[in-house]
């Protein structure tokens, strides 16, 4: 598979949704495969809050977080499409991000960094394919705060692409998540090593508040059921039942998870995107999600999980709902995956719907 | 009704499940009504985490958390019960806890403190009760954590009370509640404020780890659905949707709630509590759940909420299913709320279940 890892820079101004301009910006991309002759093969693929354009392959010692359905003779056929993945405004893989320098000073933005939404960063991705003179993509595809984007794609943008393929999302975030939003944000600002923003980039300390919040983002990412399979009232054998700071397994493990994400994720970012998924909603200016959705004009594929407890599956059907509602049924398909998994399940459970991809992309 | 706010000091020691000793300790408690000649009209209630033994009334204007229950005609009637609810030990609210003085000296146990199980809370109320000589109670109650103390009467205390009746509880500790317990106290910990335990017990500084660890319990306490018809994305008015903290009316009202929190709550005594929430399991020192309950003698009567997604309704049917298996039918009831409000039913929908309670202590 020809892998690419790549950086783009714009001089323009990028127009953001509240008003502000980046000027300049750059966006981080890696490509897999190879754009036919007609350009006319690329699939886009969007990546989650804590993904990156990293989504298959193995450039740089970086695994893909979707290797198991991108690449040769996978669900998404490397062989015969040409992948491309984008690191979104606001993330710290390479694209202009709160930690990036304010041009042309030395200094970084933080929080001067203007809130993006998930339409400019669709708006970015749109601009990012002008300039490698790709007008029309054969499909968008992503989930989570990807299936965010690939949904917006479809209202904003409906002729870029042919397929437009939505996994374990939402058309609004609920206020439940929202609330998680908030006290994982609450976590990271109150960390005094956080010193409100105004910590080491270069040589991060220790920042328990960016664990707590990975903790909590966690307690989404698999199930009741599957922490019971998993760990179940397992206790660390060289801990005491009887000491306060004793583990049960899934303590010891909430620890290691948190402290590994703080190697690999800025709290800054996670803030700005966690604020981009709260204010995100299909609706925001029409009139209601139908009217919304009238715009779509290529086919819509909405994947859920049964047993995901971010994006609930109900939250999916109501698009679907809406699309019957406003006489679109052709244009909307809908697929519940049976999956006890909880909302990682679309990068853990790929097998469970690799076929039903595979058919939409060759149909 | 008859009210009366009282602490009892005990100099022989408390020992404890750990190993440890309490000693001397203290038990604060209040009670309604009054004991009638024969002293068999004493109604234990047992509280939850956050609540004390302020559970009806309004003595020194602390108002009770469960006054819709508790009172002259209610379904716990004080005209005809007199109803005892002690502050569990390890709680802050006049019982001996982790910011109790280390008798004879003038410093606080803190960390020193022993961990404490629901099986050491149950055992110093039964201490308490010798002291009254009130030898046999007419029913034990209670909902959460007061369900856990219930439980565990009904085996280690058979003989104790006639009824027993536990509310929106668990029979062991799930690990996905484990995991909430565990972030909650790793928010506290990390606070600075908080310095390792070592906080200012009178002037108490700002702990923001304990409103994070507040808000993290809240959700909880009601529902996803609840949640959208209270808040929905309703944003607040002078806030900007495109300010990083720029809030929906669910961030505020977890602000409100966290904050209004810390004025009540003290953190060290609730990472105790949290731990002996997480260590709770019924089959502790048995062979199984169902040799457990073969303890038991008298009636056991089970009220679970379909909403509540702290401890799911299926988690105390499995206590009915055991007790089914062991030929114990006839001594367990078991009645399931509909209910869509969350953890918190028991204390807000007494409606829906206060006939059922009112019947099983008349029966």
């Amino acid at each position: 598979m020809n892998e690419e890892s790549r950086i783009s820079h714009f001089t323009n101004p990028l127009y953001l949704q509240s008003g502000r301009i980046l000027e300049p910006y750059d966006i981080a991309y890696n490509t897999y495969g190879s754009l036919n002759e007609k350009r006319d093969n690329c699939i886009l693929v969007c990546h989650a809050l804590t993904g990156s354009q990293h989504c298959s392959g193995s450039l740089n010692e970086k695994y893909g977080w979707w290797s198991n359905i991108i690449g040769p003779n996978k669900a998404i056929d490397t062989n015969e499409y040409f992948v491309i993945c984008t690191n979104v405004i606001g993330s710290a893989f390479g694209s202009t991000s709160p930690i990036s320098k304010i041009y042309p000073k030395d200094i970084s933005y933080r929080f001067s960094f203007p809130v993006v939404t998930i339409s400019d960063m669709i708006k970015a991705q749109r601009i990012l394919l002008d300039s490698l003179d790709i007008k029309q993509l054969y499909a968008i595809i992503g989930g989570s705060m990807g299936g965010m984007q690939t949904l917006s794609f479809s209202i904003l943008y409906p002729n870029i692409a042919k397929k437009f393929i939505a996994l374990s999302t939402t058309h609004a975030t609920s206020p439940y998540i929202i609330a998680f939003n908030k006290i994982m944000s609450e976590a990271i600002i109150s960390d005094t090593n956080f010193d409100n923003g105004n910590y080491d980039l270069e040589y991060k300390p220790i920042l328990n508040g960016l664990k707590i919040a990975r903790m909590i983002g966690y307690l989404h990412y698999i199930t009741k059921e599957t922490m019971q399979n998993k760990f179940g009232r397992n206790y660390v054998n060289s801990d005491g039942l009887y000491e306060l700071f004793g583990r049960f397994e899934i303590e010891r493990y909430l620890d290691y998870n948190g402290e590994n994400f703080c190697n690999k994720f800025d709290p800054l970012c996670l803030l700005y995107l966690l604020k981009a998924i709260s204010i995100y909603d299909l609706s925001y200016g029409f009139n209601s999600l139908e009217d919304a959705l009238k715009n779509i004009k290529n086919k819509l594929y909405l994947i859920s999980f049964s047993g995901d407890s971010m994006f609930f599956a109900n939250e999916m059907r109501e698009i679907k709902t809406a699309m019957d509602a406003i006489g679109s049924s052709h244009l909307c398909d809908y697929y519940e995956v049976k999956s006890e998994y909880g909302h990682d399940s679309f990068l853990v459970e790929c097998d469970k719907y690799a076929d039903y991809l595979s058919n939409i992309l060759k149909s």
